[in-house]
């Protein structure tokens, strides 16, 4: 191999380094890097967005902040990507224009990107190099890259065993031990078996259900419960949501409707694109014949249809949401009609899908829901299989990744019960530096800058993080607007005026407004012909209003004063003082 | 009884009336009214609060528009109360001032009631009645309430059966059909039975759980989980979250400690008052030895101390989430603690207590939380024991109580199954009213005014819709403030101002706010001198912005213009100009 080229005569430096910008302490924007430096290499894992929660109000989603890979961009080999779930993809159109690396991936992942790329990012054509699992590839001269496959809850997931001059790295990415998957491509034991035997040097493995005792289940036992389901509501037409990118349950769907004589119907976007993709690279098999537009289910009897559509999470403008409000224009719901939610609730959104269910029943129709049936398994693997992994690798070092701080913890307990020491086990957060080294025992420190990009509408960029502080602020108490024109002595040229968004004033409110507008008149006036800074107008103005404000009772409102002024000729230090003093 | 007077000669009009004005459709603010139109008579049972979710920012809680109450106040003969839950006495220091009826409860209902009112309405003195289960009491003359003891998540709660003079409408309350509490009070089937027997006109049902299977656990199962984590985390100081009001489960936890040589320290106000409060009645048995003050903690080491506090809900201010924080004065957490938390989530709550959690495990100790061991069971009736209550009180008819919409459906599902025929079961929302007559089968028809009165702060009133939509808005993309003072020819005075709060404006915001500059002053001088209303300006300026945002693709951000206008004296119909025309 090309790597033994490199010079190994100053082994103090001879260090490589792991690291994540996205996926410690989170579920959501995986990014992780490996770094060789005597080489000046370095490749990213996974490139991957995090759904907003309630304290990102108003945000799509965030990306990983990327700066440490802008500033380092010629060194980045490869960016590889594990599956094309949107934490491990959802990065990429903010991500691959700026850093224009190749990337590597199965075919079902590619072809998840590719569509990516067309609708998002037109512009931008990125070099997308396909593997398959059992590969084994060079990544510029520091990297071997042997992909394995795993179950998981969409096709063609791999691990990653990531050999260096320093030992071999094996990375997980997001898995199951699922030993009757779908498609029949099981978790390749062997290949990480053969690993451990080669000696791994560090495991990193996916945490998210370390919480979990046991083993989760197979993806095949949708299909009994499908099965059951079919049968109980043999009169009714049957809608189904998924997750559009669980292209497994997709096929037990169909499955099931070719077996209870039904034809299948699509909904929703992001589910007939991604069906389009799986059949065109046979990821999945449905007969053309059992497949009906959308447009045209009216042709047929409840008892003969099954739509699935998206909008499992509560999504706002996915089929299901619409139908539950009654404002889907193809599907009206009632009483013939049954609506099964084939998916868990991703923490967060447990209040959207409640409500969703709550507007289903209130259709008439009937739902069926995870509270009361096996209709879920998780794709992630639970404690029983973590320690297998464990086992199996054999790892000298342990990080757990993907995961909030909870998982990581358990995670960690798991590789102690399995006798891999603490003093071996690294529990990093986002940026933490983690460097091994010939000679001495890795160490976790420094750290790169890392942190959420915000994509916001149209608009991506990294947001001010004041600017989601003050939305919170006035989302709390609402806003309550202090205006004052003055001219360049301080003195007011109208009378102030005051307006409020969201503010709850109680009744007595014509009362308060009155001081309001007094204290805020006295605090100029008082300011009037003083040197002072324009902020200290402001300030002042601000506490004055608190006073009223906290006297009253009323309203822990945002108070936002708002000044204009005159540039009156008089002075013609007017700039100096518009920024500064008077 | 006195009933027996009543005019009988109108079968017509002697109509029963059944309505919620809380409580339907809801997890909250329960609020039952049962009326005897004859009679002119009311009854009111459960006054409770409701908190907020996320489609509330800022609010405190809710509790139940009682315009219908206070328009009858003269008919109110009691308000009823089935047990000491927020949910069901939370409401009352808003409603019983401003109803001031007499309220009936069992002794720890009174003593929680008692505490709520010295603590935020000092200056109401409730006319509070002691009742106990067992006892049969009249009300007014068309009312015979018999109260029956029922197991719950809180020591001491009733279910009513209410005898009127057209039949018996037996009103659960929240129960659940243990037969092992920890007080050994078990939910008096012999008297529902009886009541059956008698004959049930209508049954209303707790469906909290109606989505559940089988039964919930007894409370005692708590006792072996704590034996087990004593033994397993012996050597650690051991801190313990759980609801203040559930009495029975601070039982068992005392009882726990004084096994296992622990002494037990309480944190919390409320954990506290309510300790003393069932001591004082003694409802609970804790020996005063075992009891430490907190500011005597540091007088023993670890494994001679069990904490109980407040906060499984993750609420901003409690012991806990200081703790989780590093921020509680009297505890700093570290490897030598184990936190218990011995509550479930409420849904809405997930993400604080989450975020707790994680947060508790970056301080080094260990938490033991619902996922992974049993250490909460419910205080509502599963399935199983919702269907047993149905067949032993065998209604005519049955209203689904307390509950989502989901919850509601649910539970009317299991009344069929256990033969109740549909039509004689009815979904209702809140304010809607079923009305029974002797002659004719009961209708659901017309409506009572119902919704919600949002307590914000201390101010305590109907909050605007309005209010609640802008805080929404401006919680989203954030508010655009635009002030301009102008004369009253409509002349700027001043250059106008523009701030933001929580606005994203992508990296060109200095060209972005010229333009908005200029769009505003352009929107002013295009309509001064024209005779305008004032709100015509403010549109024409939001729409320049707006244009603007719009164009730049920037933000979504609520325009909020602030107009002051200068009164120069030149015209003496300022006054009019001012609020209407120039």
């Amino acid at each position: 191999m090309k790597r033994r080229k490199i010079n190994q005569s100053e082994p103090g430096k001879e260090n490589l380094r792991f690291m994540a910008l996205g996926g410690l302490g989170e579920i959501g924007k995986n990014m992780y890097v490996i770094e060789y430096l005597p080489a000046d290499e370095m490749i990213v894992i996974d490139s991957g967005l995090k759904f907003p929660d309630s304290e990102l109000p108003g945000i799509d989603y965030t990306v990983p902040d990327i700066s440490y890979l802008e500033a380092n961009k010629s060194k980045i080999q490869a960016l590889i990507i594990t599956h094309g779930h949107e934490d491990h993809i959802g990065g990429l159109p903010y991500v691959l224009p700026k850093l224009d690396v190749p990337v590597y991936g199965t075919k079902l992942t590619i072809g998840l990107i590719q569509n990516k790329f067309l609708d998002d990012v037109p512009y931008y054509k990125p070099k997308l190099n396909e593997i398959k699992s059992g590969d084994t590839i060079e990544i510029g001269t520091s990297f071997e890259i042997r992909f394995m496959a795993v179950a998981h809850s969409i096709p063609e997931g791999v691990a990653l065993s990531i050999n260096t001059p320093l030992g071999r790295i094996v990375h997980t990415g997001d898995f199951k031990l699922d030993s009757t998957p779908i498609d029949g491509r099981v978790t390749d034991f062997g290949a990480f078996a053969e690993e451990g035997d080669k000696g791994v040097l560090l495991l990193c493995s996916d945490s998210t259900n370390a919480e979990r005792a046991g083993f989760t289940p197979s993806e095949r036992v949708i299909s009994s419960t499908l099965d059951t389901l079919f049968r109980l509501y043999r009169t009714r037409r049957i809608i189904i949501s998924s997750f559009a990118s669980n292209i497994h349950r997709i096929q037990q769907v169909a499955d099931a409707a070719a077996k209870f004589n039904r034809k299948i119907s699509f909904l929703g976007r992001s589910m007939i694109r991604n069906v389009e993709l799986a059949r065109e690279i046979e990821c999945i098999k449905i007969d053309s014949k059992l497949i009906v537009p959308i447009e045209d289910i009216w042709k047929y009897s409840d008892n003969q249809l099954v739509i699935i559509t998206t909008g499992s999470q509560g999504e706002p403008f996915s089929g299901l949401v619409t139908m539950s409000r009654g404002e889907n224009k193809l599907i009206t719901l009632g009483e013939h009609d049954v609506v099964f939610l084939l998916a868990s609730v991703i923490p967060g959104n447990e209040k959207l899908v409640n409500n969703t269910i709550n507007r289903l029943f209130s259709q008439g129709c009937d739902v069926v829901y995870e509270k009361e049936r096996n209709i879920h398994v998780s794709g992630h693997a639970s404690s029983e299989e973590l320690k297998i992994m464990l086992n199996i690798t054999k790892p000298q070092y342990f990080v757990p990744i993907h995961g909030e701080y909870k998982h990581l913890v358990r995670h960690s307990q798991l590789a102690q019960e399995v006798g891999i020491p603490s003093k071996n086990i690294f529990l990093m957060n986002n940026g933490d530096i983690l460097t091994f080294s010939r000679n001495s025992p890795p160490k976790l420190h420094g750290k790169v800058q890392s942190g959420a990009v915000i994509i916001d509408g149209n608009a991506a960029g990294t947001i001010r993080s004041e600017v989601l502080k003050e939305r919170r602020e006035i989302a709390e108490d609402g806003v309550l607007v202090v205006a004052a024109a003055i001219d360049d002595r301080g003195r007011l040229l109208a009378p102030v005026a005051i307006e409020t968004q969201g503010v709850f004033i109680s009744d007595d409110s014509k009362g308060v407004f009155k001081e309001l507008y007094a204290a805020a008149e006295y605090a100029i006036n008082e300011l009037s012909g003083k040197r002072v800074n324009i902020d200290v107008i402001k300030k002042t103005i601000k506490a004055k209003i608190r006073d009223v404000l906290r006297k009253r009772n009323s309203s822990f409102a945002v108070i936002l004063p708002v000044i204009s002024i005159q540039s009156s000729g008089y002075y013609d230090d007017t700039s100096t003082f518009e920024k500064d003093f008077f």
